[in-house]
């Protein structure tokens, strides 16, 4: 049976994922939850992060964009079953870098590939699993990628044209909007701001569900 | 449009698949068919060589059914769509180890994986494509898993227990029945009658389509 909760931070790259992640971890601290699993995806398992180094970083050949979606659903499986699910159990909360909503946006949004398919890939592989809180930071694609620059060396996906992310942006928002467990943080105001944005957005969730 | 054909051999491990393809390959050149193009699966292009590595020696975390399942048909498209598509293009022809009913066989009869669910999968990564000529070569499990243990260390497939191959083994036969483009040949017949009968296949084949 499932006790701890699973909460996702989605967004575009550039968007803040990170320092709203350590936010998360510290606001959960102060509300008495402790030591949660962070996971990241694509990744998180061993042979879920060799998957990932091979969907980012392929350059021998052009990688098919069915072939990207199908490695992506076989790290999700791996770390669904093998960390997030068995953590839960435990009653553990599980603190996610990215889910299934990337796929959504990116592969379904950015790379146009019909929702349908997406969607019926991801029940016959995850069934009725799903994030209990999803915070998707807002951020426009330019300025998040002039970030994300800032970084270093761009991969795979991140050297994407524009317009790619635009599309990813307009997907997430029609997710957000059809998702009652998922909420919009604005990542465009200034970084205080972001960051109390996060911290009532979790002491909210926290609220309803202890 | 596409002008050469696609000729695929399934079977166990330890069924004679190695030999058989150097059969088909003098047979076809026998009658004016030179230049084939050999394949094999998982694998046969960078990426799916790569993906090929993972689903027969990752140790590092038990790999879900699934998951397995999913990056077997990552490897397909990648091989489908960079290698055989423009090679049956060129009007070259192309001669598989192994294709897309290896994996109803192994994963849908030995790792009993509803087989609507890979039915499914199939149909929305590789839509109509087929094989037009399948050569099963039937073999009981228990003989061939003895000639392959005499070729080395086995992978992670090839260590399932004996029921998985048996298993694998009656469902390439319902397949192989309800398959209008695949014959059966007896892999437990003398050396050189399977040769034979494998060269007489593909006479009969290469007559009806040339």
């Amino acid at each position: 049976m499932k006790k701890g909760k699973f909460i996702v931070v989605e967004g575009l790259e550039g968007a803040g994922k990170s320092t709203s992640l350590e936010t998360i971890i510290k606001t959960l601290n102060m509300l008495g939850i402790s030591d949660p699993v962070l996971t990241r995806e694509p990744g998180g398992t061993p042979l879920a992060e060799k998957l990932r180094y091979l969907i980012k970083h392929e350059t021998e050949e052009p990688v098919t964009d069915k072939a990207e979606l199908l490695m992506l659903y076989a790290a999700r499986i791996q770390l669904v079953e093998n960390v997030i699910k068995p953590a839960l159990t435990e009653g553990k909360w599980v603190i996610g870098d990215r889910h299934d909503m990337s796929s959504q946006a990116y592969q379904g949004g950015g790379r146009q590939i019909d929702s349908n398919l997406i969607n019926t890939l991801r029940t016959i592989t995850l069934g009725d699993f799903e994030p209990d809180f999803t915070l998707y930071l807002d951020i426009d694609p330019a300025l998040g990628l002039a970030r994300a620059k800032g970084r270093g060396k761009l991969d795979r996906i991140e050297q994407q044209k524009l317009d790619f992310f635009y599309r990813t942006r307009q997907r997430y928002l029609e997710l957000v909007k059809d998702n009652p467990k998922a909420v919009i943080i604005d990542a465009t105001q200034e970084f205080d701001q972001v960051q109390i944005a996060v911290e009532q957005a979790i002491e909210n969730f926290v609220k309803q569900v202890k």
